[in-house]
């Protein structure tokens, strides 16, 4: 049993979908407590909140200081609003389609590394232990020490996101994400610093597809060909 | 090249260095930047300060936020006080020799885990990418994914010590860590709260060997079969 769910996530999701629903009465709603219990929802073109009361449930668990609550406004398939708060870290990341990205209020941006063997590398190991995924798992992680500075795995896909969106990490790949709700807000606030989020073979980013790759504005094409044969 | 040194390093070193050498003019002194230029100094067992100024390097550089300065005195070659800093996470990891472990003052604790299938394992990928060592890298994470809830890498030794210390892991090794500035003070502070540092074959631990193994009261026999075959 390598997953958990606590009674806080589901308390926290119940507190955040009261909220705007009373502020946004037609609108929809995705969250990955009500997706555990009834299955993930259809996204449809509506406006949606896409709502991870508990980012990094591990993490949680075990008070280790990456977790964060993630808020994203999905309208046409599109992420346009985005917030991941991180109450430990007391950092507050928030994004609006085409007004740009902030950490705490300040602006932030994407890094300007250009070289892939320079660059700070995220990923996660999942959930799943069955010898398919993990020795995939593994044998990208051996594929791509060769070719980046170094590894972090600090369990929470929107932190990831928003560490690439203020300059920390310069690449993010995970393959077999939790859904929608870990990817809808980082992904625009990401975009909005500068940063690029595709598949894992370079193609266009689906947030229901549970795969996900992101890099600062100029190392998209060298994680691609450095995934390259294992995704 | 994956090794960074920045100038910050170099004159925190100093400035501790210059600091303990008024206090304590007869000690001895081992420090990672003054190493990296004069190789490392015999470990005697006169009284000798070990200093990290900066452990976490690449986090720093990244601004990623696990950096710390670590500080150990140790005398016949057992660390009796050890200090860690993170000025990002304003978090001071104290321990003396007998009179336990301390988180901003506050008494600190390894877990009680009992069962590895719910430990969280923290461990490095390091700086070397030859093939032998990238290889053993990812089939231990391979060989140990199937027995731990799941993987941190978060790019500092001080800080993964630290992190048992206060409950936050569960268990943690470092095939090649850098040198004994990055675990004299760590290992007191991890012991005095509990925890056990070992050879990863779970022999007794020498600091300067480059080889780490640790975790809470209960799961060291676990690691260290976890591990077998590939250390």
């Amino acid at each position: 049993m390598h997953d958990l769910v606590t009674e806080t996530d589901k308390a926290c999701e119940e507190a955040i979908f009261k909220q705007l629903r009373e502020a946004f009465e037609s609108h929809k709603f995705i969250g990955e407590e009500t997706s555990s219990i009834d299955g993930i929802p259809l996204l449809t073109d509506a406006p949606t909140w896409v709502v991870d009361p508990l980012d990094g449930t591990t993490n949680f668990v075990h008070r280790f200081p990456f977790v964060c609550v993630s808020i994203g406004l999905v309208i046409n398939k599109v992420p346009v609003v985005g917030v991941v708060y991180n109450p430990i870290l007391d950092e507050l990341f928030t994004g609006i389609e085409g007004k740009g990205a902030f950490l705490n209020g300040e602006r932030i941006y994407a890094s300007s590394q250009e070289s892939i063997e320079n660059a700070l590398l995220a990923t996660e190991v999942g959930v799943k232990r069955d010898t398919v995924t993990v020795d995939r798992t593994t044998n990208l992680l051996n594929q791509l020490m060769y070719k980046v500075r170094s590894l972090r795995l600090s369990g929470s896909c929107a932190m990831n996101l928003c560490g690439l969106a203020c300059g920390r990490l310069d690449l993010f790949y995970e393959i077999g994400f939790g859904g929608p709700w870990d990817v809808a807000a980082g992904t625009l606030i990401l975009r909005e610093a500068g940063g690029l989020v595709f598949d894992p073979h370079g193609g266009e980013f689906d947030m229901m597809s549970h795969l996900i790759a992101a890099s600062n504005g100029h190392l998209k094409q060298a994680l691609v060909e450095g995934m390259a044969g294992l995704v």
